[in-house]
């Protein structure tokens, strides 16, 4: 695997979870892999599980880090070619992904979708700059329209807890204050099409997402029949696909209660963090048994060791 | 010893002061103690001797080290039960404090006071929810109310100063431009609580600290008379207990000067810095051979290398 | 050598030179030198090559690094001596040297110029106050008024690209939307000082560098005329330094084009980056075979990494 930039780069992610599974057991089994290697970690966003997962994955393979918060710690970036620089950017990316790339062996990067521009958000201009530039592995810490690390810990999270051989699995859209990026839904959904599952999406009608990535994916706009004899609800809220970035005001509750629960097979509750609660999930059920939320942030870890050992196996 | 949040958690300061004193003629002797284990440090608030000691005795003990700056990396918090989370607070503590555990063996949280609520600084709120909430080893920076691993630093400084055996050590309030915390003297007098010494609190009226920690210390509103043939003079500002956070107004001239000096025992000046030059103390006082604040700095890496040593072996 | 804040801090620029490409080869080499040292790396201005160059170094020399963002994560500094601290900045310089010096054994700085008080920048206030007071070796990471470590990375690419014994090397202004320091152009007037070449420095009348600097370097205002037969063209922006920190508007366009460079002897296009493209360079030229940028970035590591190397010895 040179790059890890959506959930599609593995070769196999059955066995991927298999040996993140393994890795977890014994974390500082490859503590040399990495060493006299240096990764870093560019954040053009704010991040939590993110930054210190990734920290600690890199740590526990013997790999230099070093972050930096691009924003804030250096300037804005030119993505445009051929413009003549005379505003606010101050440095282009032909210059800083390959800049990057001299003093480091792998590069992981999160830049947000802007919500603003679809098409642009959908060029993933930020990662695959850098794919294309820089020369030397990408990572994706969430990208525009995918959270591939997320999708595999959310992978490993569910094989830990499997209940039947082919569970009923439902992406449940729920309520948000702000307008957020579609990044975890559509690298959730990238992961079921890979997995042998009953999968369901439910949300309110307007916020259907890219139809290139539901696919042959069943859509249910009745989150209460989606819910039904459920194994896993996996929650999140996204703004509208159509309406690109906005929030449609509808009337129906969608919040995560103990009596949706109740209509399921018992399921467990899934969300990436962070994560609103009384609004995207009642306090009942995030603090039930059956909330694995914390597992999840658990697998971060070993989600973004197990893609690193195989990038560091791969440059050899 | 799991956490270090009070000076009360050392089961003994003094043989902990000599133990800190030894550390520092051989300070990587115990460079394996933190082998594949990571400290992660949580500033909510600006740090600079915290910020560089804690990572030196973090690196002297082999301890990985992860430093995050919550406010501008992350995001904002939600630390009350059962709240609608739709404001600002994209987080809620029994999240956050869960997940910063699953990525290291020990956290260490600087988060001031608010000076605004006393009965929800009085609440360590930050620190208390993380040792209640995260299940690993929690550090002090400096809390609402305390910063003990400056009264240790403190306490190893006079120690290796030390002049007579029963000193008498006078704490000293100073003007300052801006409403200031009483963490750093609060945890001075808890620290002098435990030390064999003639103890004296120098303030003006109206700026006594509270009552159940200041315990049976002396307090003398007279600065002057409280100066007579001491040996030590240590000295902060802090903003009214009382009228909470409030700055009064007053005549007196608070300043420690050499004229005030000149009426000790030939006693040692100290401060924790940072500290505003004849504002609160006079040039010629704090560039005086008897300022010991420069190794007060340089005893807070061992302070914290004490601790983290205790609390390493403590995790087995 | 104990500092470094000027290329005349090296002993031998050649020598140095021939080091650092050695190094280039062989860059874990001296991975153990820095064993249980620790070098601070302090920004009071924002940095992507400095920023991660200079970890790289440290780490392939096996320094452990500490990196503090002053502004954002500390606080204002105070510089004047006698000075009553009552306004908005919170530590003195004699403290914060001292303090830093605790916890560290090398420390480095980036500390850019006001450009609005000449005489102050010049005092190259920031680093030669911790040279002055801190009692350890500094590192210059671009001052007021120089930028030592990019101007030997310049002289080791220089190196590895030498065409000819004497080579003919231009360092022309280029136009920028910003009033920019001096910094970068003195210090490789400076390390070109120490070259056998033939050098000549071009910009528009009223953008003629500080002459204690340029002293006997031949100044030629025709841009032009300057290129003819040249065998490196540096480039650069700077504001006015007469009248200091000033933008003067011109009617030439100064731009680097590929016509200009036609004039050349097939010159070399060099950079210190980030640069505004079709402003300062045309697209054509930047990324032309010619062009050196990423080179000289790269060299950027190996240029830390001999300054750090000769300090760490000399520190034994």
């Amino acid at each position: 695997m040179k790059h890890y930039a959506h959930i599609n780069d593995l070769e196999n992610l059955e066995t991927t979870v298999q040996e993140a599974i393994g890795l977890k057991k014994n974390e500082l089994k490859f503590e040399s892999l990495g060493k006299g290697k240096t990764i870093c970690l560019l954040f053009f966003n704010n991040s939590l599980r993110t930054r210190l997962s990734t920290q600690k994955a890199a740590q526990n393979l013997g790999l230099n880090t070093i972050v930096m918060n691009f924003g804030s710690e250096g300037w804005q970036l030119e993505y445009e070619d051929g413009v003549i620089m005379n505003q606010n950017k101050s440095e282009h990316i032909k210059e800083a992904a390959k800049v990057v790339a001299q003093y480091c062996d792998i590069v992981a990067i999160r830049a947000f979708a802007s919500l603003t521009d679809k098409e642009k958000d959908e060029a993933e201009i930020v990662i695959n700059s850098f794919k294309e530039l820089s020369g030397i592995p990408v990572v994706n810490l969430e990208s525009s329209c995918g959270h591939p690390l997320q999708a595999l810990a959310d992978a490993i999270t569910m094989k830990e807890n499997a209940a039947r051989h082919k569970p009923k699995v439902v992406l449940s859209w729920a309520p948000h204050p702000k307008a957020l990026p579609h990044a975890v839904a559509n690298s959730f959904i990238d992961m079921m099409h890979l997995q042998d599952a009953d999968f369901i999406i439910t949300h309110p009608e307007g916020y259907d997402l890219n139809p290139e990535i539901v696919k042959d994916a069943k859509v249910e706009y009745d989150q209460e029949k989606a819910f039904k004899d459920a194994d896993y609800i996996y929650v999140k809220n996204w703004s509208s696909y159509q309406n690109y970035g906005q929030v449609i005001p509808q009337e129906k509750n969608w919040t995560i209660t103990a009596d949706k629960m109740a209509k399921t097979n018992n399921a467990k509750f899934m969300h990436c963090l962070p994560v609103r609660r009384n609004v995207v999930v009642a306090d009942e059920v995030i603090d039930s048994e059956n909330s694995l939320v914390i597992e999840q942030a658990n697998n971060r870890t070993y989600s973004a060791q197990i893609v690193l050992k195989k990038i560091l196996e791969n440059l050899g």
